[in-house]
């Protein structure tokens, strides 16, 4: 490969219920017109790139995929091979899925509402077959049995880091520019990889929507910057502060 | 594979070119507000599908792409695999792209303007290397030497057809159904494969944007019915009707 691999990180934009406060999860909900300005930003910092994009994956979530066609339209983009696969899907979120994220830390209170958000292996309580925000009747997954009932961290990490390294690795090795839209925890699981973070120091990571982060990889596939860049770092320093506040609404 | 398998073609709406009456070809024009509603459009057609998309198959350009992601968003089939190959572009209209149709018309006389457009296998003049129009530059055409010069429609078929027999053809006899988001001469030389159309039939089929095609197909990929069969019969038939008409404004 080349001396360096480029790997872009893009989190979805704004979707409607973001905008609502509500755990989302796997629920395929769609961009809110902030979520598609973000999207077309997000193409423009791309467009402006010395390594362009050369394949794109996506989880099978609408936001991520909306985001992804809409940036990649605008950095003239829009026709690179594109692979879809559930393993980048935000992480499942549960019976917690479709509420309040205030209503929820003020009926359960702040320290279980953070466990369920924040703590690295403990799992929200599973979600009841036939309930409105499950996905056990929707047929993208039909071939895993209808998916999780729920997720912690922990179980995104072992179903995304493998995924990356079988099947997104080989991209980079042969020297691709390498772009995965995808969601808050299943970026936050690949950083945590990727930077060799600890289970602790993940947990207080927050990924803002919509701003391209860029990792340059050494020949080990080692960060050649801790951290990634930001394609604008003024823009994600705000929007990290705006993800960490969520629930206090 | 079933006792039919089921294709559905779809040519994108309109484009910004085709507004303008200029010939388009390879060059990467986007969609008009029209052609925008146009695709909603068929989304909603192929909702009301008993079968459901399983992967998209478009070409690489964005007036396609485009059209594909409205749609499949729209009919909540925007997760399904995608395959992107320049064997589904539309003909290469060589020294005629970014032409104004009826100025040709008026120029070369109604035969020879008949002959560039509907002729089988009389193809336009090559497109000059660094032609504003030109694709020679383009990375996506970089590994097929910048793509061909000028083509008629039996180039087009010569290019498309085996791609069809050899890529997309398994995924029909394993059952799938498959979605084609392509072009005006890129549909019209696969309908002429799977129809069974002579080389002087098919310079007169008009296949219009925007509006699904289906076909259902025998255990020999025989069309259950000849021609398919529009999603929309009353506005493709006025649709065939406008393209037919082109070069006359």
């Amino acid at each position: 490969m080349a001396d360096t691999a480029t790997l872009i990180l893009l989190r979805h934009g704004e979707s409607e219920w973001n905008a609502l406060n509500l755990f989302t999860g796997w629920v395929d909900v769609d961009l809110t017109d902030k979520g598609r300005a973000e999207a077309a930003r997000a193409g423009e910092l791309i467009k402006a790139l010395d390594r362009q994009p050369d394949v794109l994956y996506t989880s099978l979530l609408r936001r991520a995929i909306t985001t992804a066609n809409i940036a990649l339209d605008k950095a003239d983009r829009h026709w690179i091979p594109v692979h879809r696969d559930w393993r980048l899907n935000e992480r499942h979120y549960g019976a917690l899925q479709g509420l309040n994220k205030a209503d929820t830390k003020a009926k359960y209170g702040e320290e279980q509402f953070m466990a369920w958000r924040r703590s690295y292996d403990t799992p929200p309580p599973q979600i009841e077959a036939g309930s409105e925000f499950s996905q056990d009747s929707d047929p993208r997954y039909a071939d895993i049995g209808g998916g999780p009932l729920t997720e912690c961290l922990k179980d995104v990490v072992d179903r995304f880091v493998p995924h990356f390294t079988e099947v997104i690795v080989p991209d980079l090795r042969a020297g691709k520019t390498v772009i995965i839209a995808a969601h808050g925890n299943s970026l936050r699981a690949l950083v945590k990889h990727l930077d060799g973070m600890s289970d602790e120091d993940v947990v207080g990571l927050n990924i803002p929507t919509g701003i391209p982060l860029r990792y340059d990889l050494d020949g080990d596939l080692k960060p050649t910057v801790p951290g990634g860049t930001y394609l604008d770092p003024e823009a994600a320093a705000a929007g990290a502060a705006a993800v960490a506040a969520q629930g206090a609404k």
